[in-house]
């Protein structure tokens, strides 16, 4: 999309003015444009805040999705919400701040100890919120609280979802939040990811403040009840994986079966979702077999997606939801003879694999300092892939969260792995038309003595 | 020294102006500075030119050196200064710029082939350089120059080494230059590391743009005639290594000798100055025993140091200045039996020195990638070193050179290392009070087919 955005700004010339839906793009990306629109020859940018897709759509336009939003009892959460609200507030108190809106849905799910269903494979609901030192707001549709998350809400002001640019607005403006300690003028903080209109909302720049967002930090590093809800409902997967592995072996080499990439990917699922606290998967699964394993993000169609060849490399990612934790782990199998070459990569990704799960690293080491040594073995022989080694993973939440991750993307430099974070580790070697090969799984970071 | 001038800001409450000589502070770090200075309370920062310490040298201050700047042949050079210049200019006009004004004194050596002797070590002399697309401007004292150097310059202005303030205030002030081709105002370009006065002159930032150096780029990438000098000048520079821990192993083993530091230090110098194109140390050779060698930028005083034990580690850091190279070799060596500790100290040093020496890695791929091959061995042993792994070296100017280095420094990931660098490879391993270790050589990168 922002590949289209900037297209625009070449087409700002002689003075143009741009116009752009303030809610699809961050207040950093709409300085960008701005400057480019500018260098351009345009005049500027601005916010219109009627989206003219809405207006096309009319009343045609489908509704948001209105799911339930459900308590994550504390089995689970391992923290109660007010906790987490406490330690955030320390955080706001000690960047001097006036208070932080929270618009990353994920952030929301995990602040609050809900979650929901509005989006696909991520157990999020539509809100937003706002945190300051005597507040805690939730912007969400009301119906979509019943009863029981009304009572774990209590002490939480609900408000209507499309409140959050009014309220913000008002709250921007009152005095006694924006005088700060030393007489100076506090400011609020947002994610770097938060949209254009929040920041407009608060009044731009002067009222705002764009930061690492402190919940999206506290919500990488898990704690113990959340790091043990990981391990158990990754034995329970790895269960469900061999037992569909096994399957898929008997029938394709001994049952001599003609199974499709998404027959097997639904077989997969029936068998996870036989275990206990399977909620849904975390992401289409990507079963793919031959040339097809050397597409990344393949996604097979029912119906017109190829039959598992057992004479090739068939590869797997895939992973699930469970009220304890949420999984994603790709296996390469192959049914039969690797040619040389898929032998030496599957090698030379497994030694990588391997390298990044026993190293011992000292405290501030980044991803991006850890991820050539997955790398190391591949580049040996010129070889490499071209993707990140690892993202972080959410606690029954987004399979894919920042801000860690390891690769060599610069933003990774940023924030050392820490105890408490959960993230994948997965090299591969692709060959286009030919093969591919990866091989995932989630680490732990520990403290070594 | 920027540690007291911070700590100055702090003194600046109740509305105080904080002083400063410009020609003493970059343009980032005196932005940084009045910003703390506002935030403690502070008025504002103000560059005052007249120098406080030099009105109480008065008289007395001694001279600034003033030794000759002699031609480097283009034999050593391998590219002339015409081609070099003809270069920057491109990069300049990429830029969009009016001109660049060089204030590094390595940049403006290598930039005009010329070497001096102003600064030990160093071999490089007092002065700034202005380039535009119509003129090149070399600011030095001219007594400096020789005939040679003046037929050599021949197509450059001459201007006193003083006159670069007055005459970049008139440049930028000119309607000709500042006027680019899109009718846009164009800038001047400055290193990120030109002092504060500079910018200023310039007519600060609404004039000046301030980049990594293009002159410090291109410097780092050496042609065919620069790398085969330092491979040369390093083949001669080993041979004198040799020789010289051969001589202080069959004084300290066979003949019993006694030895101090600086003893050694001025034998491996009489026998390095015996060599072809030999100019002088590129740095205080670090020649230290036992606990010694633990301190990382170790110098031996003469008459106070130690006595080389030849039952200890004997770590010895040096480089020399030659025609055709600089160079920077770091041996550990033991005359007796090391304990167990530095044998396996040593042998995880040797492994990261060996790892980050063969690694194959893609373009594109910076220093901080590589860095943790070199202390993955440590690591793993719950071991490192606080101190970069590598450093560009100069061909026949500083032995530290940017913009490229091997480390944990995040300014490492914005640089690739590429063919035409050299670049030292120095872990080490350090107990205080006990031993140190390192071993270091250079390494130039080739592209691998």
């Amino acid at each position: 999309m922002l590949m289209g955005i900037y297209r625009t700004a070449t087409e700002s010339e002689a003075g143009k003015t741009v116009g752009v839906d303030p809610t699809t793009i961050t207040a950093p990306e709409a300085r960008k444009l701005a400057e480019k629109i500018k260098k351009k020859g345009g005049k500027d940018l601005v916010a219109v805040k009627e989206n003219l897709v809405d207006l096309v759509w009319g009343k045609e336009k489908p509704a948001r999705p209105n799911e339930q939003a459900k308590v994550l009892s504390n089995e689970y959460a391992g923290k109660s919400y007010q906790d987490k609200i406490a330690e955030l507030r320390k955080e706001i108190d000690k960047k001097g701040s006036a208070g932080l809106v929270v618009s990353m849905l994920d952030e929301i799910a995990w602040l609050f100890n809900l979650r929901g269903n509005d989006i696909p494979y991520n157990p999020v609901f539509f809100s937003y919120a706002t945190v300051t030192a005597s507040t805690v707001t939730l912007y969400i549709d009301e119906s979509k609280l019943n009863s029981q998350a009304r009572a774990h809400l209590a002490g939480v002001t609900i408000r209507p979802y499309d409140a959050i640019f009014s309220d913000i607005e008002a709250l921007a403006r009152s005095e006694a939040t924006t005088e700060g300690k030393e007489g100076k003028k506090q400011k609020y903080l947002i994610s770097t990811k938060a949209s254009w209109a929040l920041s407009q909302a608060l009044g731009g720049e002067k009222n705002v403040e764009e930061v690492r967002s402190p919940v999206g930090d506290a919500k990488a590093v898990k704690n113990e009840t959340e790091l043990k809800g990981m391990r158990n409902c990754h034995i329970r997967d790895g269960a469900a994986l061999i037992e569909f592995f096994a399957w898929l072996e008997d029938e394709l080499v001994n049952k001599s079966a003609r199974i499709d990439e998404v027959e097997a990917a639904d077989k997969l699922e029936t068998i996870r979702s036989k275990h206990e606290h399977f909620v849904g998967l975390s992401f289409d699964t990507i079963s793919s077999t031959g040339p097809n394993a050397a597409v990344i993000h393949y996604k097979p169609e029912r119906g017109q997606c190829s039959t598992i060849d057992p004479a090739a490399i068939y590869l797997c990612d895939s992973g699930a939801q469970y009220f304890d934790g949420t999984t994603d782990t790709t296996r390469t199998l192959h049914f039969g003879s690797p040619t040389e070459m898929e032998r030496k990569a599957y090698t030379l990704v497994l030694k990588g694999h391997i390298a990044l799960d026993v190293v011992r690293f000292p405290k501030g080491t980044s991803g991006f300092a850890l991820d050539t040594l997955a790398r190391q073995f591949l580049w040996q022989e010129g070889l490499d892939y071209r993707h990140g080694t690892g993202h972080g993973v959410g606690s029954y939440l987004n399979v894919h969260e920042g801000p860690i991750g390891i690769g060599t993307r610069v933003q990774y430099s940023e924030v050392p792995l820490a105890v408490g974070n959960v993230i994948s580790n997965e090299p591969g070697y692709y060959e286009d038309g030919g093969f591919g090969i990866r091989i995932e799984s989630e680490s732990a970071p520990k403290v070594y003595l």
